[in-house]
């Protein structure tokens, strides 16, 4: 029996996935952060291995001997050809260091090195074609049609774009109620839930939040559901701000459907991420626009997780055939 | 004769004045930056004393004794209780540790110490009354009336705020150049005048520059005179986002305007930082549009330096009365 990985590196958390020529899972395991770009070879190296163990020993409990015919590596900010030659010696170094009674057997074209955004789209939907809107920390649209052309839009990151994120939302939510403390903009109750969230007695202290605790990207975005939730309540200014970042999502997705799509195709559209959780419906605002625009696109919920998406890549390698 | 010392603190240098008691200016020094928040208390410690010693020696070069009366330190980011408590302990410390021919004779009612929003209005105008509208990195609007009632507008930092300002601008004008390359928005000059000033072969290389180099606000802030040039020479894109950007800073002044001034009131607006040294008139637009709301504003240049101006409010403690 062959069997395969599939690996989903991100920013926070790495998945694995041991899967079987049959596409039946056999195992799961997790770790932290592999996107080395960020942290490093070395501790990229160690979340992958560690997500690689926990499935292989989940796997050895149904079988005694797992031998790995494909692989596949779904990772953020991956791209570039530099970013092969990395993650190909990852590789190396995975079979070196891997002590369970793993037979490798993974021939150099069967090492499928992608973005995390391809594997969000084959796990979302099941198959490799449509859309995937990604809206988590930060934003990203990627699209792949059946001729097997793929079109990215945005995820640019937390400066130059990420339209669309919980990252932005927050910002955004921020500065308008800083605005509206300053009198240049209408009330709104933001105000009063940042102080309460983060125990503020006066507003202007944010500045302090902000700048002086050492708060990153995501401490920041974590911020979205008070502004989703005042959206959902009522609040003008949140509502603004939601309706701005479903247009920029909007916006994007129509883009990938126009550069790769035809317009009246049946296209599905899978969303992924933090922010389609929203309490103010920002999931149904993103379906009624986009389907107004284009009616015959479904969006879905995701099918899969990514790393089952990118067990799905390697079995396509091992079989060999275009449909999966 | 009584002496005072304007010390303008800030991000990235110190400025000190010495002036005498006729509003003569005896001397001048620069040192490096004192924005204590950012860089500690020690290290905003040595600018000063250093910028205070060459603005000394120049003094001592025409006059044998200096008695200093009063000091202003107008210093960036100063506003709260705490920050008092700092900023009278750097002055005992600047005290101690001058080994010049210095007499202090500074009672605790003559030592000021004001943001540097004040100093910049205060010098830049020649008097205490009007608005300094500053655009540099950063931005704020500030304001203050006959009756001596302040209004403060902006000035919440890059994440928070400044609108109007380099970083926006800079920030705009990319996010801008990336939504034309994915197909989001039109087409602008804004990627190839990024892509030669940074030596990039493909923009997509911008996240490199920008994420992986270490880059700062101050940093991407000097790319805002690329979208600047762009605007004057009339692409459309870098228009839009220079418009953007006076009009908030024209927002930012009204507020500031129907917050603490008669809406036919004569008020001098002095416009201070680097943002204004566009090429695409943005401070003739910005004049343009100030004057239309409010007839009866004067925007000028500014009259003299910030630390000019914190000689100036030191200079109303020794003579004790209001006009200065």
């Amino acid at each position: 029996m062959s069997y395969v990985l599939g690996i989903d590196g991100g920013g926070s958390k790495t998945v694995c996935i041991l899967m079987n020529g049959s596409g039946k899972v056999l195992g799961r395991g997790e770790a932290g952060a592999s996107n080395y770009q960020s942290i490093g070879v070395e501790a990229a190296l160690t979340s992958i291995q560690c997500a690689v163990n926990a499935a292989v020993i989940e796997g050895l409990k149904l079988t005694d001997t797992i031998k790995i015919e494909a692989i596949c590596f779904g990772l953020a900010g991956v791209g570039r050809s530099q970013d092969n030659e990395v993650v190909k010696n990852i590789f190396e170094e995975l079979k070196i260091s891997q002590f369970l009674p793993i037979h490798w057997a993974v021939s150099l074209s069967n090492i499928v090195i992608c973005n995390d955004a391809l594997i969000a789209l084959v796990g979302g939907i099941g198959n490799d074609v449509g859309i995937v809107v990604a809206a988590g920390t930060g934003s990203i649209v990627f699209g792949r049609n059946s001729q097997g052309v793929t079109k990215r839009v945005g995820g640019w990151g937390y400066i130059l774009g990420d339209e669309g994120s919980a990252y932005k939302i927050a910002v955004a939510g921020m500065q308008a109620a800083l605005k509206s403390y300053d009198g240049r903009e209408m009330s709104t109750r933001i105000i009063e839930d940042l102080k309460q969230h983060l125990g503020l007695s006066n507003i202007e202290d944010l500045i302090e939040v902000i700048y002086q605790r050492g708060w990153g990207v995501k401490e920041i975005a974590a911020l979205a559901p008070i502004i989703d939730v005042a959206a959902a309540e009522g609040d003008e200014v949140a509502n603004k701000i939601i309706n701005e970042a479903v247009e920029e999502l909007v916006q994007a997705t129509s883009t990938v459907i126009n550069a790769i799509f035809s317009p009246r195709e049946f296209i599905e559209i899978v969303t992924t991420g933090s922010v389609w959780q929203s309490k103010c419906k920002m999931r149904e605002r993103f379906t009624a626009s986009i389907v107004t625009k284009f009616p015959a696109v479904k969006v879905i919920l995701p099918r899969h997780e990514p790393a089952y998406g990118a067990c799905l890549l390697a079995l396509k390698k091992l079989v060999g055939e275009k449909e999966i």
